[in-house]
């Protein structure tokens, strides 16, 4: 078959650590669906700071661009935290979304059975939660206008949160069919009341709404959004929303799970490339010890498989791998009831990689 | 004593219902307490669009002017919500906000012992949560320029975010302020890895941090902290931030302490003025049927006694009167367990009365 390039960016933390578990993953799907890859590693983040002088080398980016996905690991760490804006982590991070055209961000909150207790909701809230929420990435008030001017009120500070007609319905129908594919509702999420990019916003919802008449569509505001996830989660299927709103809810989301060290995201362009990662942080505090917990990872290739490669067979034996390694009661020390009893992230690595 | 003025605005659904229980409380407390109050009703939200024709008419806000304090019910409804912007309840909020100054919004969030199990968190980690959220409210991307220009990829809209160094100093001052007359621990919420107003509101932070030394302060991310709010409720104590994030945050922090119905909010300027407010919306489903709960109303009249006028013994009478009727285990039916228990809006009214 044809040999699918992907660039792997680890990054800082714990970043390489869990990358190294997920590209075992990628080899033994080779071995065993006759799938070919070809990895090419590249500096991003804090390393890429301390090393090219840059969060984004220019190398790095094409890379990317000849690859057919990217897998990242995590960025960021508190050595660079107190940077000016161009030498940190972050910068490169919106920097390659940019540059990549990744104007979408699928942040799937499921929770795991086996980490149910580890949410701070009552399973009886929690139970059938299983959402997805649909982040535009790309726009609004990450990439518009920034600048300071001074008045006679000492110095102001000036964001601006723009958005175009095109940018809302690239977004909004990719979250329709996505909501076509799983429970058919979709709930799209503004400040109409307050924002002019929200009215817009809900006009172009409303506009697309007609295509996808088997799709229930609520429009929430977003204070309210904050509200009844909380209250409702399980009755929540697709949420789309703007950049800004879509950061603060996907991790709202997340969180409630209980999940959040196990979760995945993908941030998809035109066509089908994507880029991987896991939902959580660098976790700089533990890292090069063995200690993190690989999951994310290895589940953003079985997602990176279904979503830009189309090898739904390899994903799903990811997915059950996985399982079965949670359901035979392994764990690494981040979900582990008895922490004496964890095992380190090689461990995990390589009892997933035994049970595909 | 001196006679403190009280402009009352009823406005739409359970708004009238509910304020009509806190103004026999007022009644109550003059009796009691000596205290002389004249209230002037004002018209505002739905019901002033109905009947003059904008939802901030100039009248009720000369009434408001020469008050010293507000009490407001609850805006808004379905019959107004496709209504153009100038016609909308909602920009008669945010045109009293502006027009009287008030650039603070104060929302405590605290649990209620009976209404503990009514939250979806599970107990243990709500045990203790009693938090304060301090909202910036004439600012930011609520009151910055607003516009549609036509552009290659359609109409696009624009909404600006600006803040000026005298805005941020005076909201962060407050909240230092009472931070230090609580558990002297203040949470200052931002994206300053992405927006520049953020990066101004924390030097203004950290300019300000010196002279509130017996103050902990710590940065939260707004992504971060809509997660830790989840995570560890009881852990914070004053978190301050900008209009827009305090409009969510303080919205998922009301939700998680399972109170909603009861919780009371205060919005204020210079000096001691301040418009008080449940936080409940105007619930129009129930409204006109004596279901509502009138006793965040109430409760904003305590805390309008605290903290315009001082009057900490009529505050404290009447939170103690709350107190005693709800241990006695009376409830409106919103948090009644057994419904065909219940009593109605004017009986809970009535009863509070008594107890003061
Ligand atoms: C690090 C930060 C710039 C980023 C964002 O806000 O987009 C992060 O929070 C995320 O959600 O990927
Ligand atoms: C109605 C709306 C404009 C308002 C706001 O966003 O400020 C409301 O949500 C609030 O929090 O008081």
């Amino acid at each position: 078959g044809e040999v699918k390039k992907i660039a792997v960016i680890a990054g800082d933390g714990i970043g390489p650590e869990v990358v190294a578990e997920a590209e075992k993953v990628l080899k033994r799907t080779e071995e065993l669906f006759g799938y070919k890859f070809e990895t090419e590693h590249a500096l991003f983040g804090g390393i890429a700071i301390d090393k090219k002088g840059t969060p984004l080398p220019q190398e790095t980016l094409e890379v990317c661009q000849r690859a057919d996905a990217v897998l990242l690991g995590a960025v960021g760490g508190p050595q660079w935290d107190n940077n000016p804006k161009e030498l940190r982590p972050e910068t490169g991070l919106l920097g390659i979304r940019k540059a990549l055209g990744l104007f979408s961000n699928l942040r799937p909150a499921v929770v795991f059975d086996c980490l149910k207790d580890a949410s701070t909701l009552k399973p009886e809230v929690l139970e059938g939660t299983d959402l997805m929420v649909v982040r535009e990435l790309t726009g609004g008030i990450y990439f518009g206008e920034k600048f300071r001017r001074d008045t006679e009120h000492g110095q102001e500070a000036v964001d601006t949160c723009a958005y175009n007609v095109k940018e809302v319905e690239r977004i909004v129908t990719q979250a329709f069919e996505i909501a076509q594919k799983r429970r058919k509702k979709l709930a799209s999420v503004d400040k109409a009341n307050v924002l002019e990019t929200s009215r817009l916003w809900r006009e172009v919802v409303n506009e697309i709404a007609p295509k996808y008449p088997d799709v229930e569509l609520e429009h929430v505001l977003v204070d309210n959004c904050a509200m009844q996830l909380l209250r409702r989660p399980s009755s929540f299927d697709v949420i789309v929303t703007e950049n800004m709103f879509g950061d603060i809810l996907s991790d709202e989301a997340a969180m409630l799970t209980g999940s959040i060290g196990m979760l995945s995201s993908a941030s998809l362009g035109e066509g089908s490339f994507g880029l991987y990662e896991p939902v959580h942080g660098s976790a700089p505090d533990i890292a090069g010890q063995n200690l993190a917990n690989p999951i994310a990872t290895i589940l953003s290739v079985a997602l990176m498989f279904r979503m830009t490669f189309g090898y739904a067979d390899a994903a799903d034996a990811i997915e059950s791998a996985v399982a079965s390694v949670l359901n035979a009661g392994h764990r690494t020390s981040d979900i582990a009831v008895d922490k004496s009893q964890a095992i380190g992230t090689k461990e995990m690595g390589d009892l997933i990689v035994a049970a595909i």
